[in-house]
């Protein structure tokens, strides 16, 4: 981890846990025929803060060698993935083909005080799908479906993928006679850190509810369930509305839909509110077991107005994970992978004449695919198996010399055979770097 | 391309050209064991800005929330690979095994004034191997030849690598009696843009050479063989100096190690002289046919100091391609892939009732690696061919219905056939995104 406070750098061997981690994610994205895209790091400053914003904390970009008039490069790094998106879509909506899936993994930036231990420098990894004019509601069950599976293969812990849907809340409120449903949300948000009968003292004195009301509410948001089971939960409590009911409609296909996968329990939790002034149906949250501190590291959800030229609207549905926040955390308690380099062999040197003979192996070798690195120098045998030992490179080649023919050891065994460069493979296991400790 | 100028961005079917390229980069790094780092974007001014330099064309980052009084926060975007990569070895050195090899594709940028159509953030692929006080002469000879297999698989007009050494030119001058030979390289290294008889006016009124000196020095320039001639070439000029012998033969086995690469021609180039002051043996640089306007896409060297600590210096030697500097151009030109999406097959849907079916079809093919969408809505089926084709997608699946059994189409040439999603397998060159239009 490096010296600077909010720029996490990984070593080698750490940064082959974070490769599996983004190849794996990458992987399940493509299956699902979501496209990659990258969009600058940089974006004029009124894309990044609409409406008036200036509380965000972003980087703005100032040239060193603007002139003493010269004012701001009007420019500042995208702090998350979600915006500069969102202008990619109208930019190029004349070319892009509607639903567009889209995955984009890229580092992010958050000009935060130095001092208060924050990420500046974050890698996310978002899927989206995004439509003109009108988005089906199955691709919110997509959206969850794919992240689950993708979320499935990692080498994390247990993970809860949370799902909540706001017209369940809206319609409800409404149903209880809740003139602005939007004043309650944002109190009852706050049950993770405030008492319930504080919440509902809350709900009576700044939103105007009655007694019974607060009571409901604080009922709706402690129901939970892995199954279909919140439904009855939710009706139990008596309340109707046709919005309500769409709610519980469109969560059930969320929750049946995305669950199954490996690791990965989907939920569906009436608590989890996520900026429901943003969202227009489904959200997500995900937490990690054990690492409760960290919040939520994947989330997102439904915004029927991702973007707007005016003219067309373009609906999307996207998750957002914080690769980063997900990873080095695990990383600092111990995730790492087998080897700090790509190579399955080190070609040992017997002495610099036969450089060329141990070349002739790695390159045998590598054309079937075996990344292959030649010793550095003919030290003694016992000091190259060291060095490949360093470096988690499992097999020791040594090649044809005199009498002896070629022979190749794995070095955490002592195993050693006659093996021929053209034809010799590791198992398929030893190919590549794979995760050496797996932190619970 | 985007609107911002200086920030190119990809269409999803031409980040496809930049996927395979970036993918065949990696994985012939990983065949030869090099690493994967990242590093931060930002670094400390002062690392970036060596000696006292302040005509960097760089971004500064300043917080938007910084308080009246704060200044910059002191960080500013990172230009190139090579100076981050040095800190990183600086402050990893008792945690990374030397010699290290690393490769780090990331993108940089640059502080241009935006009206000047320079890139103001572009994307480069760095190798290079550190050692630790001393790094032998063979490493050299790897970096070429490594680069030249990674060049060779991409999908671009012919390429050059042009290869010098520091210690000709020196010894050569050093041998002619001059003595101060660095006031001789700057202004041979302008003959690309100052007739030689001007370049030879200009060493005898700057540098003060005899007319015999500059002559000869002119002489020198002119020499370039892609195999070991040019060593005859130099001796017939009859100067010696021991430097000078070094340097050929080190010239000599970069040549040689690094030819036979497909559509890369490794060329001795004695006019290369690519900011000598800064490497201390080998230089590379690399042209492409018919991009000759775009100056050197691939260029890099010996650094006998990459860094150092005051105690330990570790010498390096490096390569950079600058793939948007290559890409960018090519895919302006017309260069793209056959697809816009990763799907090699769309699913078609009979009617919303059957959605279940379809995604059991697509979840049959996904298990067996074969990236898989369905389509968005029950259109007619000649619509929903139309979907795939818009977006390149070469099979549509027609799921089991009434009598009819599973069927695939490769729409391409409208051959049908009865297939089980169990078992069906593309041809493998349609399993992926592939480059449509070869640029030359």
């Amino acid at each position: 981890m490096s010296g600077l406070s909010g720029f996490p750098e990984f070593l080698p061997a750490d940064r082959n846990v974070e490769l599996i981690v983004l190849d794996h994610l990458r992987e399940v994205f493509e299956l699902h025929g979501f496209a990659s895209i990258e969009t600058r790091a940089a974006e004029p400053m009124d894309t990044l803060l609409r409406k008036g914003e200036i509380d965000k904390e972003v980087y703005v970009l100032r040239r060193l060698q603007a002139g003493e008039g010269d004012s701001d490069s009007g420019l500042a790094l995208h702090f998350d993935l979600t915006v500069p998106f969102a202008r990619y879509v109208l930019e190029n909506a004349g070319k892009l083909d509607f639903p567009f899936r889209r995955y984009q993994i890229q580092k992010v930036w958050r000009g935060e005080r130095p001092q208060n231990g924050r990420y500046r420098e974050f890698t996310q990894a978002d899927i989206d799908i995004v439509a003109k004019d009108e988005l089906a509601f199955h691709f919110d069950v997509e959206i969850a479906q794919v992240m689950a599976e993708a979320l499935s293969g990692l080498p994390v812990p247990a993970l809860t993928l949370q799902v909540s849907n706001r017209k369940i809340l809206e319609g409800f409120y409404l149903g209880l006679g809740i003139a602005e449903p939007t004043t309650v949300m944002p109190i009852v948000d706050k049950l993770d850190k405030v008492p319930a009968d504080k919440i509902a003292a809350l709900l009576q004195s700044d939103a105007g509810l009655t007694a019974e009301q607060a009571k409901q509410c604080l009922a709706l948001a402690e129901i939970r369930s892995s199954d279909g089971s919140f439904v009855d939960a939710v009706r139990a409590l008596g309340v109707e509305h046709p919005l309500l009911d769409e709610g519980l409609d469109e969560l059930l296909q969320v929750v049946t839909g995305a669950s199954g996968a490996d690791g990965v329990e989907v939920v569906a939790d009436l608590r989890i509110a996520r900026g429901l002034d943003y969202y227009t149906g489904t959200v997500f949250e995900t937490r990690m077991e054990g690492h409760e501190q960290l919040g939520s590291i994947c989330s997102g959800g439904r915004y029927d107005q991702l973007a707007s030229d005016g003219k067309n609207t373009y609906p999307g549905v996207g998750i957002s994970l914080g690769v980063s926040r997900l990873l080095v955390p695990l990383v600092a308690g111990g995730l790492t992978a087998d080897r700090s380099v790509p190579s399955a062999v080190l070609v040992a040197l017997t002495d610099e004449e036969s450089r060329p003979a141990s070349l002739a192996v790695a390159a045998a070798l590598r054309a079937r695919g075996i990344p292959t690195e030649i010793a550095a120098s003919p030290q003694k045998f016992g000091k190259q198996i060291r060095y490949a030992e360093r470096r988690g490179i499992p097999y020791v080649w040594f090649p044809a010399n005199g009498d002896d023919g070629d022979r190749v050891r794995d070095i955490r065994t002592g195993d050693q055979v006659d093996a021929d460069p053209a034809t010799w493979n590791p198992p398929a296991e030893d190919l590549k770097p794979r995760i050496k400790e797996q932190v619970t």
